[in-house]
């Protein structure tokens, strides 16, 4: 068993993990980063297929309010392209099928104004949530009282405007509107700018994608200190005294004055803590569950639905195709379509044998694109519930009365142990732009207490 | 480190882990149990104290619907005696104190109604949910999309009644109704009876106590195989393959063909999974947190309420003296009163040094009986959301959400292992009781695969 002797050791190379690391690099100082994949990145993953396309199975799409990694983009001079959105999109609907533009799909005027009431009303709301203490609005036990779905329920008034509503609260939340707590709704909503920008693509969460995936950035960003990253070794145990904290993996045991654990927070309870860790962070880390979320990947030898007048979006009420998107690879030209499957549906779809998803998803894609979309050239399918060192995407999601009860122990230091990960930001709270500005925090944090 | 060969391990010596014990010893098999803790009992454990008396910082009631218990209190010929429910109990609410018999203290007319109907109510509903699938009534997703507060705002409509409710709530869950799923509550119910049962001390969950406490008669039962415990052992590791299962701990091996894990689903995240677990079980059990129930006791020479006339029960609208009862103990005569703080109050308090807590506990019983109140002999509180092995108490409980789309991977196997605890029991779940019934019932399992 190597012993490492150093002055912060970083839980998690995932973007959170990366950022502290680089922070620190910058500031001069001493850290390792230990990682339990065999692999940066976290909840990102670029791989590359047989036909040489490359697919981001996790996060994928930068906003242009994305401030921190928009900088990285810059730093590494990576190369960028806007989400393809030109064209019908589709709407599917109880069997039947409709074209339409812009977010908004084209539906009875009824519906219409209930939904856009509805995303104008949480639009509202959530600017009246402080990002850095959404427990502090006078009206967040109410708000920390109801579901989204209580909400919805009580807001809405039509049955397709709501079903329109659930299936963008499904692609935000990668989980149902009765899952999650209304004021956790908000919060994240006001994290990402309002709820409009998190369902959008044009100036919106789906804007832009990277040229060959995110992990070639991240893989930039982590050259200068990728000695000091320490992949295979997931961490076993904490502990820590006045002086000493001391991270143990099945390979290394480290020892340092700090450290910063960039883990989701329901991963935390796979650590053992000496001393055990305080109750009500205890507590919180059995409420913050995280979401269920699959990417299926259908690629093409081109993006055939463009020359079809399509955009390669599709919004339909029928799983497991209910939400797509043109993430056609822009070194390769492969055409390649997106279909999210999001919650329950999420976790049903991924127990079936991979060859009958494959049939389930293709047979749905060719009710609206003819056969054409029989012939793909690869199917690559993903859902980050199995995942080990995820268990689940994109984000943990907090139920009813837990932000209330529980939201100021997110971030709040454990003696040496630090807190950061996307779960832990104000800003894009999520999105890899929160977890590059938990990182940062944590940093922060960490030279005040050495200074 | 010593390795063990058996057929079957169980996890955890608390009721459910001891009752599984037992059936194996009855049926001839040959089995261990490995427990955390330096003590079997688990959410339960008697204390002897300074002047005598014991206590039951876990569990202690039986009700008489409780079948299970009542037969090891017969087989074991364990005395009991009733909870003391004579006298005037109090009930204090915006510092006017009067007093009342009965369950339901003596409020308006108005407030009293409405508490009654929505107890009414409750105990309909409750009624109508299967214990074995409860996500299988047809409103089932209905139910589990609104937290039990949300229902409590749409069926009653006075402030005095709704508060009094949510106390009763309290008490039962160890959470606060925003906390929780309406079809968990109403599954909840319907378990240990109904709503009534749960909050009554004649013909309910509070009706009898052990003499000398719970623990006496655990140890009688668990007697003729206290040598097949070993204590002090943390699972660390489950490792399972087609032929053998093998559960490490801190201290040994044990190689099985078998295991009953009893924990809580939450502690089941504390365990490394070789395979790991599947996806649906791994994200169940980052969504069943533990409620958090703080006992306070203290400790006079005699009940001396009772020659005041009063029960020693108390309802209030002030914390930390919500809810109390008489646990006097049947052995030394010494009068005891128990104060329940549970859910965020419990967290909160906990938190404050102990002498302040025995302070403001006295102070406010000093407003009920008098200044013989402050004589007390001794204080002893506990809080389990500080039990590394427990995490909270008395049960997990679910948001919204989650038994609909988790709840049969609650009981369903994972290869060799079988899951037990009170969290996984159809009757009397999260009591003793139900612990009993859930041993017995994954033996149950075992027996027919080993067969």
């Amino acid at each position: 068993m190597e012993t490492i002797q150093t002055d912060i050791v970083i839980i998690g190379a995932g973007y959170a993990g990366i950022a502290a690391a680089k922070k620190l690099l910058e500031k001069g100082k001493d850290f390792v980063v230990v990682e339990a994949r065999d692999r940066i990145g976290g909840r990102t993953h670029t791989q590359t297929l047989d036909c040489g396309a490359t697919i981001d199975v996790g996060a994928q799409w930068i906003g242009p309010t994305q401030h921190h990694i928009w900088k990285w983009v810059k730093e590494t001079n990576t190369e960028t392209y806007d989400t393809y959105d030109s064209g019908k999109n589709i709407l599917s609907w109880k069997n039947k099928i409709s074209t339409y533009k812009g977010t908004i799909p084209k539906i009875d005027p009824i519906s219409l104004i209930d939904l856009g009431l509805a995303i104008d009303k949480i639009n509202k709301l959530c600017k009246q949530i402080p990002l850095e203490a959404p427990w502090s609005h006078p009206k967040a036990k109410e708000f920390d009282s109801i579901t989204l779905h209580s909400w919805i329920e009580k807001n809405m008034f039509t049955k397709k405007a709501k079903h329109l509503f659930n299936i963008g609260v499904e692609t935000v939340f990668a989980a149902e509107s009765h899952e999650i707590s209304l004021l956790h709704a908000l919060f994240y909503c006001h994290s990402g700018d309002n709820m409009e920008a998190l369902i959008s693509i044009a100036n919106g969460a789906q804007q832009t994608l990277l040229k060959g995936g995110t992990h070639g950035m991240l893989q930039k960003v982590a050259l200068p200190f990728q000695d000091k990253i320490y992949l295979n070794n997931p961490v076993l145990k904490i502990t820590q005294d006045e002086n000493i904290v001391v991270v143990e993996t099945e390979n290394v045991i480290v020892k340092a004055k700090k450290c910063i654990a960039t883990l989701p927070p329901t991963l935390l309870s796979t650590i053992k803590f000496h001393p055990i860790l305080p109750q009500r962070k205890a507590q919180l880390i059995q409420r913050v569950p995280m979401g269920a979320a699959m990417k299926c990947f259908c690629i093409y030898d081109t993006p055939f639905w463009r020359k079809l007048g399509f955009s390669g979006q599709i919004v339909s009420d029928t799983s497991p195709v209910k939400v797509t998107f043109d993430c056609t690879d822009a070194v390769t030209d492969k055409g390649v379509l997106l279909v999210f499957v999001e919650g329950n549906n999420a976790r049903n779809f991924i127990e079936l044998p991979e060859a009958v998803r494959k049939e389930k998803v293709l047979s749905e894609l060719v009710k609206y694109f003819g056969n054409e979309a029989k012939n793909i050239i690869e199917y690559k399918d993903k859902c980050w519930t199995e995942e080990e060192f995820s268990r689940g995407c994109y984000a943990g999601n907090m139920p009813t009365g837990v932000l209330t009860q529980f939201g100021k122990s997110l971030r709040e230091p454990f003696m040496h142990v630090h807190f950061a990960g996307t779960e832990t930001a104000m800003r894009w709270n999520g999105y890899m732009d929160g977890a590059i500005e938990s990182g940062f925090r944590a940093v922060d944090e960490v030279l005040k207490t050495l200074s």
